[in-house]
């Protein structure tokens, strides 16, 4: 079990930047995505859109500010846990709380700080007959670990981004990679379709365009893919693993069994230190609401400095917090 | 009589980047401050330490923060009226304000926002005798405009960086410049100093030590300081200007007499938007309280974000208001 003060749920900017305002009050945090990457939306959504509202920052790519923020905590040493949705909280006779995720990792903390955004990104899921069943046994959303495809066949479908990036990753890892596309032409970047193509042309892809996968075959694992083209002619191919990339939407999930205040799929929190109904468990960023609540990445980090001088009280019930400029004492002073 | 949507009491981070809030509602903002330049604490107490705390900056100098800060809100083009101390505001019956300075530039607005930070900062002036008959009649505790001082007689005190920076600057400006200082070493930068003793040996500088100005005589404007040595032996030397630069400290000053409701020297505010109890008058930053308050530049950030959405009804009445992410639609779609 994994020991820290404070569990942060979500590793968005908001909980990225409550590492920051708790090390310097000298408390250990472990923060925990659903995502395999750090980043929350800007990560997921638009890494490569200027955002131009970060105070002191005239623009800044949204990658390049979660990147800036995992250098600005790196100081206080934060652990992680991605790739894994936190399913469920319990607290401890000690008051303290065990958080489970889908994969039964778990994380013992005193505090639960719920940065969680617009909720956990949830796959949108083709229509496959079966696709469920073999959830785990071949089938999966996202690429945790590029390694676990290497010399396996591998088919890719989407036309987006994620779909174009990871068949010119994995190309050179699998065995075989097949991209099938429903479409002709492809909604990512210009030069990752150029060299998608260019890979096909080389016989290191195999492209399957103005298609479907309709079915999919195994026995216990995946085996076979059955895919309908224009002509809805069915074609079968073997396959280890199918990888459908058809991106993210935001779900509250898990969350909304907490019994936590709710109130439109937000989390109703106290202002003075934006604390939930649960003593010990608060929620900041976009997944809270309040009266004349902004959702920005700006008004995040300062509920995260506000919340963290009253999670202090609950991990260090006996010491009395003084305030402290980093100016004046530099950061590896806290 | 200036006029503008916004008038905002205070260059600190915050009354700047309020500007850049207020812009993306299209309300114009003009900005007044009693020091000659923009940046608040910032530029006026530490420009040079590194502040580690603001989201996204693993380490960013103070005064490099406010020249971001300049250029995030040059899009909107702001207004400044610097080296004026606001004294008064008016009501109007039309429900906007009247702002008035001690040098009676006068500002019409609809909204006011205070942005004060510890207050007004006001020179630390030294005990010399009949000092406050010749305020502005040679006798000036900052420098507005350098210009003002060409070919004159100047006569700076004080052994910190203001001294040694203007010391430098004018020397080059000024028909001579004396620097009277108490000590023997300067507490400012080592390399101030350094170019100071420098230029003294040049003859460029005419540098007295150990000394104090203990009295100051003119007829109508300064014609001499006279100047008390380790001795205690008295010097007299003529002069046009008399400098002394001892810090400013700050004070709420006329900002208590507005019918604020004050709690220990800050404003009391309602967290929802950062309104006072007029009508039509914010405070954010420094200058405010409420509970849970801490004085951070990045909590700042957040009271101008949410402020500007509350200040919108009383600058545009009649339109409502949609949320925008800047990312989406860019500066100059605001
Ligand atoms: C296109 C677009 C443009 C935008 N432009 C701007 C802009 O210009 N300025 C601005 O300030 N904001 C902008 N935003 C909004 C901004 O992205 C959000 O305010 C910000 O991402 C909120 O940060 P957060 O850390 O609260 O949550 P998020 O970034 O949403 O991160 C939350 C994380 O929590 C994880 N999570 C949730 N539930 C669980 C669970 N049960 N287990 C494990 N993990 C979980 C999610 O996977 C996610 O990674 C924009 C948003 C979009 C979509
Ligand atoms: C040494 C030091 C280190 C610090 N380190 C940090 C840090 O690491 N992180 C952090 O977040 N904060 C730090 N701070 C605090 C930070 O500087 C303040 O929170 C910040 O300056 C507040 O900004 P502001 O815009 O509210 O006010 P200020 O920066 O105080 O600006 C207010 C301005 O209003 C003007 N004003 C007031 N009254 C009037 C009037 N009647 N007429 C005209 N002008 C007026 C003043 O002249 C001043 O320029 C530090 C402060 C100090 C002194």
């Amino acid at each position: 079990m994994i020991q820290t003060d404070i569990c942060i749920i979500g590793a968005g900017p908001v909980g990225l930047f409550s590492v920051f305002e708790a090390g310097l009050l000298k408390m250990r945090c472990h923060v925990m995505d659903a995502l395999p990457q750090v980043g929350g939306q800007l990560s997921e959504i638009y890494p490569q859109k200027p955002i131009y509202d970060i105070p002191g920052y005239p623009e800044v790519k949204a990658q390049e500010l979660v990147d800036n923020l995992m250098k600005q905590i790196a100081p206080f040493s934060p652990t992680f846990t991605l790739g894994e949705r936190v399913e469920g909280i319990e607290r401890q006779e000690d008051k303290s709380f065990i958080v489970t995720t889908n994969e039964n990792t778990t994380v013992h903390c005193k505090v639960i700080v719920i940065a969680g955004g617009l909720g956990c990104f949830e796959p949108r899921k083709p229509a496959i007959e079966r696709l469920e069943d073999f959830e785990g046994k071949g089938v999966a959303y996202m690429v945790k670990d590029p390694e676990h495809f290497r010399d396996k066949q591998v088919v890719l479908a989407g036309g987006g981004d994620s779909a174009l990036d990871w068949a010119i990753y994995l190309s050179d890892i699998a065995k075989s990679l097949t991209l099938v596309h429903r479409g002709e032409t492809f909604r990512g970047a210009p030069d990752s379709a150029e060299k998608v193509v260019h890979l096909a042309q080389q016989g290191r892809i195999n492209l399957v365009l103005k298609s479907n996968i309709v079915k999919i075959d195994g026995n216990g694992h995946l085996k076979e893919v059955h895919i309908a083209g224009a002509d809805n002619e069915i074609s079968t191919l073997e396959a280890d693993h199918l990888i459908p990339l058809f991106g993210l939407s935001p779900k509250l999930g898990p969350i909304a069994n907490w019994g936590l205040n709710i109130d439109k799929s937000a989390i109703l929190v106290d202002t003075t230190d934006y604390s939930t109904n649960v003593e010990g468990i608060y929620a900041i960023g976009d997944i809270n609401t309040y009266t004349g609540k902004l959702k920005l990445i700006l008004c995040g980090f300062h509920e995260a400095a506000l919340m963290c001088q009253s999670a202090f009280k609950h991990v260090f019930p006996d010491q009395r917090l003084s305030f402290k400029y980093t100016t004046v004492n530099g950061v590896n002073a806290f």
